[in-house]
C-alpha cells in the first residue's frame, strides 16, 4: 500500500470521537476519509470537529467507495458481526470495537469471513496498549519474572453504569470483565482453560434485582499450570482502579495506578496525595491511540494484527464461562462452553 | 494479680529464643522465670542468654510449680494440645504457638479444658499484631472503608521449607496459609463459610511427589457476602511477600512490604531499592513483642485474649476445607469440615 | 472576541511545531493561520502538517494581515523583543517564548510597547502550566501548608546543551535556572529579594573553558522571610530531574517526577522501575498545550494572561544577580541589578 | 582482650537509658557493670530496670574501678570534656554523646588526651548507624552515584525544644545542624571548606527573642568542588523530616522517610498514608544499638571507632562558620574559624 491510509468511521458516539481524533489529528499515516452514524448530527457534529470529508447514515456507502482502505466500527455492538461481514466482503480491513458479538455463532461467521476476505481485523482490546500494562508485558516476555506461576488482575469501575445500560450489557463478565479476560491472556501469552467465578451483589442490589452482579473474584487455570485471579467491582469510590501484577519464578511485576499528578502533601494529619485518573477516557487515553497506530501499521506493513480476530473470541468464551461458573458454583472448563 | 507476671517457656528451639529476649528485655511486667525443653543444652543455653533461673527438661516441673502464672508453649505441634490440657488443669494461663493441633476433636479437647479452669489461652498468630496488618484492620474496624466487599492477601515465602519437614508440615493449606485464614478473618471481623482453593506445583516437582503443593490461590466466602482472595507461593526470589488489601463501599486499605532501608537509587538503567525485608524474623519481628504483650496485659487485667482459643480452631477447619477444595476441585463449605 | 481566534506562528523550529500542534488539533477554540520562518521549508514542512493555511518567510506579512489576532514567537531569542514590540504596534495579543531578553533595557522597550498597544503578553514559562506543579502551587495557595518556610527546587537536565550553544546560552542562569526562578516565584507568590550562587564545572571541563557552569546550587531569599534553594545540574544520567517542595506552618508539599510507566519489577537483586520521562518534550508535554489554552483564554475572555511581562522579566533579573553572586561569591540583592 | 567488654555508663537520663537498654538487653558481647548520675535516684532506677551491678553519684569512682574497660558517657555536654580526659587518663575506652564541647580549645584538649592514653573514643553521631543513611554512604562508597556533584540534607524536627533549652543549646547550628554536618561529611566522604548560611526566624518569634533562629539554608563547598545543601526548621507539624540525597556523575540516592506502617488508604478524598515517625528515639532507634555495636567491636577488635575524635570535632567548627556566616551574611572558610 502506498500513500496515506484512507479509513472510514462507522459510529460516532463517545468511543467514536476518541478514535476520530487520533485518527485525524495524530496519525499523519492515516487519512479519516469518511464517518457513518444512524443519526446524522452525530455524524456531521464529528466531521466538523475532526475535519472529515465525507458523511453519510448509511455505512453501506462507506464500504461501496473503493478509495477506502479499512474501516473502524464503533457501532452499537449488535451489529459489530454483521458489519465485519459486510466489510470483509467489501475488502476493508477492519478495526472492531470489542465485543465482535454476545454469541459465538455469529463470532465464528465474522472470523470466517474475514479470513475468506484476507482482510485485516483488530479488535478494540485497548488496555493491551497502555504504557503500563504493555511495560509489564515486556518484562514478562524478556523472562524478567522466570516462569509466570501467579496472575492478578484488579479491575474496578468508579460507579456502575445506568440500570438500563445493565439490563442488557450481557452482564457483568461479558461486559467489564471481558476486558480482564484479555489481560489475563495477554500478560503471559498463554491460555486459560478453566475458571471459578465467585460473584456478588455488594454495590447496589438494584443491579441484582436487574438480574447481574457487581462484584466478583475470578480463578483462572492456565493452561501451563499457572493460576490467576481477577477481582471487579462496579464501584470504587476512589476512582477507577486497574492495577495487574505477575508473579513468577524469577521475580515479579506490578503495575500500580495513574494519578493527575505527583504532588503529595503532608499536614499534621496524613501523607496524602490526588485519587487515581477518573475513569477509562482518562486512564486509557494514550492506549486508544497506540491500537489505532497499531491497526494503521499492521495494514500498512501488512503484518498481522497485534489483536487478532481470535484474540476477540476467546475472552466471550471466557465470560461464558464465568457466568456458567457463578451460576452453578463450580468450575467451568473453557471446553464445556465450545462443546 | 499483683506484681510482675511469672512465666514459664516451654521448648527453646527458634520460635522459643524469640519469645524469650521479648520476655526477658523488652516486658518489664513480666519474668522469665523457667524455661524447659526436652534437649537439656537448649534449655541451659536459653537461661544463659536471658538470665532465666530455672531449667528442666520435664515441663512438667514447671507445671507443679505454684509460682509460675503462665506458660507460653513453643514446643513441637504434636505437645501442643496435651500441653495445654495440663497447664490449663494446673490453673496456668497458656500462650500457645499456631497450630493448636492438626485434629479438630484434640482441639476441642484441649479448649474445653481450657474453659473448664477459666485460665486464659492466647494462640500465636502473631502477624495480628503486625503495624501494618493492625492498621489496616484498624482502618476497616474505623468505617474508613465502609462495608468490605473484598479481600485479598498475598503470602509467599522466600524459599521452600525442607523436604522432610514439607512431609510432615500438614500441607501448604495447614502449615502456611492458616496464617492468611486467621488474617482474612482479621481484617474485617467476619466468618468465612466456604473456601474454593486451586492449587499447583510450580516451583519444585519434588515438593509435589513430597504430596504437597506449593503454589495456590484461594477464594474466600464470607458470611455477609464478601469475597477474598489468599495467593501463596513456597518461593518468591525477591523475598518475603506480605501484602493485603481491602476493599469496600467506602475505599480501600493497601498495606505493601516492608524494607531494610528508604534509599532509592536512580542510575543510567532504573530506578531501584534494596528487597523487601528477607523473612518472618525480621518482617515480624515488632509482632512477637505485640503478641507477648498482649498476652500479658490479658492475664495481668483480667481481659480476654485478642487472639482466642476459638480463633485457633477455625483456620484449622479452613485449611481442611481448603485441601478439600484443591483434592476434589469445587467449592468447600466449613460446615462441610464440621459435619 | 466572536468566533476563532485566529493565531499566527513565528518561528517554526522544534517548539514551534510543538505549539503548531497544540494550536491545530487540540484547541477548538482557535485557529492556526498562519506561519513564519526564515527557512522556508521550515514554515512550509510545518503548514503541510497541520493544515496551515498561510505561510511566509517575512514575520512582517503576518502583523500586517488585519484577520490575525495574536501571534505565537518562537524565533531565536535575540529576535524577540522587536517582534512583540512590532506585534504590539500592530494589535495584535503575543505569546513569546522565554526570555523576553537577555537585556532589562530591551524587555523594558518591550514590555512599555505592549503596554502602550494594551495588548495581551504572555511569556512562555510552560512550567507553570504542568499538572504537578500546578498542584503544588494549588495546594499552597489553598493553605494547605500554611505560610511557606521553605522552597526546593530540582532541575537537572539529562545531559548539556551541545558547547556551541553553551557559548551564546547566556550562561546557565540565564538558560536554564531561569525557569526554576520562575517557579521559585510562582510556587510561593512571594518575590525573592536576594540570591547567593555556587557554581561549579563537574559534568565537564569543557563547560567550564566556554566560561560557564554546569552544576549550581542557589539560595534564594524571599520578601516574606521564607528561604528558598535551587540545586542544577547539566547531567542526570537517569534522565530529567524535575523536582519541588514547598515547606511550610502547616505542613508540606513534595512533587517528584513522572516516570512513562507504573511498573514495577521485583527479582533476586532488586525493586526496580523504569527512569523518569527522559526530556522536556515529554515531562512538560501537558504544560504546552495548558498554556496555549491559558493564552486564547485571556484574550478570548479578555482577562490577564497567567504569566505576565513582568513575570518574564523578573527571572532575567534573578540570573544576572546569581551570575554575579557566583563570580564575587557573596549574597546579591536583586536591587543591585536594577540599580 | 577477653570475655565480655565491662561497660560502665555516666548519666541516667534520657539518651543514657536508651543506651543501657541496648547495652544489658541487646549486646551479649557486652556487659553493663555500672552506672553514674548525679542524680541518685536516676541511676539506681536505671540500674533497677537493667539489672546494673553498681550504682554511684560520683563516676570517679568508675573510672577508678579497674574491671571497667570502657565508659558511655551521657552528662551533661558541659561535663564532655572533663570527664574524657580523666576516662582516658584512666584508661578507659569512650563512647561520648555530641558534641565534645561548644570550645576548639577544650575539644583539643580532650583529643589530646585521648591520644596520649591510646584509648579508643567514639563520638555520638547516631545518624551514620541509621540504616537508611548507611545504604545510601555504602551506595555512594561503592561508586553506585559515580563522582559526587550535589548533597541535600533535610533535618526537620517535630517542635522545637523548650525555650529554656533554646537559650543554652549553642544555637541551632551548634545544637541541631551539628548532625547534618557531620552527614555531609559522611554521605560522600570529604571535607567542607566553606559554608553559606541563611537563617530565619520563622516558626516562633520567642526564638528569635531568645537569640536563636528557627529555620535554616546552608551551602556547603566541598573540597572536592561538589556543592552541598542542608535545610532545617525547628518545626514540622507532620513530624521528623530526615532525608538525605547524594547526586553524582553516575546517578543518585534518595533516602526518604521511615512510617510506622504501609498502610495506605483510599476513599471519596484522598490517597493517604500515616505520618513519618514523630522523632528521633523512634526514628533512629536502629541507629542507637548500631553504634553501641560498633563501638563494641572497635575496642574488642582494637579497630578504630566509626566515629573519631576528629569526625567531633570538625562539625563544631561547621557550625561555628555557619554561626558567623548567618551573622554577616557571607561565605565563610572552615580555616577562618580556625585561624
Amino acid at each position: 500500500m502506498s500513500g496515506k491510509l484512507k479509513i472510514a468511521l462507522i459510529g460516532a458516539g463517545r468511543i467514536g470521537r476518541v478514535h476520530a481524533e487520533n485518527l485525524a489529528f495524530r496519525m499523519p499515516e492515516v487519512t479519516l476519509a469518511a464517518v457513518s452514524d444512524v443519526v446524522e448530527k452525530a455524524a456531521s457534529s464529528l466531521a466538523a470537529d475532526f475535519g472529515v470529508a465525507m458523511t453519510t447514515t448509511d455505512y453501506g456507502e462507506l464500504l461501496a467507495d473503493a478509495s477506502i482502505d479499512a474501516v473502524v466500527i464503533c457501532s452499537s455492538t449488535d451489529t459489530h458481526a454483521r458489519i465485519i461481514i459486510e466489510a470483509a466482503r467489501a475488502g476493508k480491513h477492519i478495526f472492531c470495537e470489542k465485543p465482535i458479538d454476545f454469541e459465538l455463532g455469529r463470532i465464528d461467521e465474522a472470523l470466517a469471513a474475514v479470513e475468506a476476505a484476507r482482510v485485516k481485523l483488530q479488535v478494540g482490546f485497548n488496555r493491551r496498549f497502555d504504557p503500563n500494562f504493555q511495560r509489564a508485558r515486556d518484562l514478562v516476555a524478556d523472562g524478567r519474572v522466570g516462569t509466570p506461576h501467579l496472575v492478578r488482575i484488579t479491575s474496578r469501575d468508579p460507579e456502575p453504569p445506568p440500570l438500563d445500560y445493565v439490563r442488557v450489557s450481557g452482564g457483568l463478565f461479558a461486559d467489564m470483565t471481558i476486558h480482564d479476560f484479555d489481560m489475563a491472556r495477554f500478560l503471559i501469552a498463554d491460555e486459560v482453560v478453566e475458571v471459578y467465578a465467585a460473584g456478588a451483589v455488594l454495590v447496589d442490589a438494584a443491579i441484582g434485582e436487574a438480574g447481574d452482579i457487581d462484584t466478583a473474584m475470578v480463578t483462572l487455570r492456565y493452561r501451563g499450570g499457572a493460576i490467576g485471579t481477577i477481582d471487579n467491582s462496579r464501584k470504587a469510590v476512589y476512582g477507577y482502579d486497574q492495577r495487574v501484577e505477575v508473579f513468577g519464578s524469577g521475580g515479579g511485576v506490578v503495575v500500580s495506578n495513574d494519578h493527575p499528578n505527583t504532588a503529595v502533601c503532608s499536614d499534621a494529619r496524613a501523607v496524602s496525595r490526588d485519587l487515581p485518573l477518573y475513569f477509562f477516557l482518562e486512564r486509557y487515553e494514550a492506549s486508544y491511540l497506540g491500537e489505532m497506530r497499531a491497526f494503521a501499521d499492521a495494514v500498512l506493513s501488512d503484518t498481522p494484527p497485534l489483536v487478532s480476530g481470535i484474540d476477540g473470541r476467546i475472552p466471550v468464551v471466557m465470560a461464558k464461562a464465568a457466568a456458567r461458573s457463578c451460576a452453578e458454583n463450580r468450575p467451568i472448563r473453557l471446553d464445556e462452553i465450545e462443546g
